[in-house]
């Protein structure tokens, strides 16, 4: 299981003021905290108080602080190209897109960009006709992130699909939905494609936010999910997430399995 | 979700004691807690102690107990046929009777019985074979549950199937063959049998026990699990229900969810 730490957005204010005065610091504090927490991969987002044309600086300082203090490799969160670029061109590693659409003009861009610089890539099951009504539709724009990623030759397991979770206060029917898309999904290909999602997103705005994260990861885990966007400061679901592994005999059950979990 | 409360059970040392001295005490305790905690059934079991010629006369005496300070329906729990049938004569309300396998001679003896008394009915994959493999083999004799249920004519939603959960220390490999088999359980007629699983032996002798059973329950119930027999007073277990009914868009969400779910 891969835990992608959600934590350097600039829509947290801490991280948004960092951005603006190019302070350092609570960038590191995040990086260091949630690489010792367990993340696989730091999601790195300008947040949208940065004016389109210095997005790439800013992404590019970002990696360039998160590396400096962290082994991990960063998930490159923008709607721009330009700013994936900058972060690419300076990352160390194998870095990972976020995201493509699964629009033609999209794929077009980043599938390519992935291939030449090496990285993973998430696919958001998403197009101009906007969000998916059930997972069918959800698997079918699945397909084609799947058939274009091939056709640029990128590896099956590179691509990560993102079948859309959303908040369950507001869109409770695409709470299902999601985990049958995220069940069609491994069976597109063989090897198939991996999955992840933007777990926080399930509970916006609901009460007992943390509760309803945890109980979707493991619900979306039995489903088939590899890897999630989400608050790895969170012990609570990190802990679900050992348990899962274990229950769905991916890691040895042993008495230690919370702790062992950690150390991968 | 129907919860079936395990507390009152031999292999629990009070309720043992309490049955040797006839003592209504713990009996009435546990039936009382558990109605509160929000148990849709209370399961009934005398223990091992007691002996085969006596389960008859302590199965009546405990079902007495229970239903004269609860108003639940209960779950008699018995491999012996006559401890049943002696629960069932003084049980007011539809009894569940737990369980059938899927022998031939006992699901003679055991669906005629439900049908007479208008009792629902739990039926494990489990025959003289031994446990099944995988969820392939736990399907296979689903279906001669299903088959054999509906040939005496038991309504298809009174027919409970219990693809026999086992301990993820010792048969970790089972854990996902279960939650498949729950999945395909589910389509094996219209309208489908229900399915339970007796939750709290997927922890047996494992550490962190609560975190297993919660995390195990919700996987399941996201594959279509429809009841369960468990610890009904553990709160966080009640808890990660109710937050998988919302996330399945089985309950309508509200900000105080926990405390709804409680409520049915």
């Amino acid at each position: 299981m891969e835990l992608i730490g959600e934590r350097i957005n600039g829509m947290f204010k801490d991280i948004r003021e960092a951005v603006l005065k190019k302070d350092p610091g609570p960038v590191e504090y995040w990086a260091r905290l949630q690489t010792e927490k367990g993340a696989s991969y730091l999601d790195i987002n300008t947040g949208p108080s940065v004016p389109q044309d210095e997005q790439p600086y800013v992404m590019e300082w970002l990696v360039k602080v998160v590396q400096s203090v962290s082994p991990l490799p960063c998930c490159l969160d923008s709607t721009s190209c330009e700013a994936i670029e900058a972060g690419l061109k300076v990352h160390k590693g194998r870095a990972m897109i976020n995201s493509t659409t699964a629009d033609q003009f999209k794929m077009d861009i980043f599938f390519p960009m992935a291939v030449r610089y090496g990285a993973k890539i998430i696919g958001l099951t998403l197009s101009e006709q906007g969000v998916p009504k059930d997972s069918g539709a959800r698997t079918a724009l699945a397909m084609e992130l799947v058939v274009n990623a091939d056709m640029h030759g990128l590896p099956m397991e590179d691509l990560y699909i993102d079948p859309l979770v959303l908040p369950a206060n507001v869109a409770q029917d695409h709470g299902p939905e999601v985990i049958e898309a995220i069940r069609q999904v491994k069976m597109l290909a063989d090897p198939p494609p991996k999955t992840v999602i933007g777990l926080s997103n399930v509970s916006q705005r609901c009460a007992d936010r943390q509760l309803l994260n945890r109980i979707y990861l493991v619900m979306c885990m039995a489903a088939g999910l590899d890897s999630c966007i989400c608050d790895v400061s969170d012990s609570l679901l990190v802990d679900a997430a050992a348990a899962a592994r274990v229950l769905l005999n991916k890691d040895i059950y042993c008495d230690a399995f919370l702790k062992t979990f950690r150390r991968f």
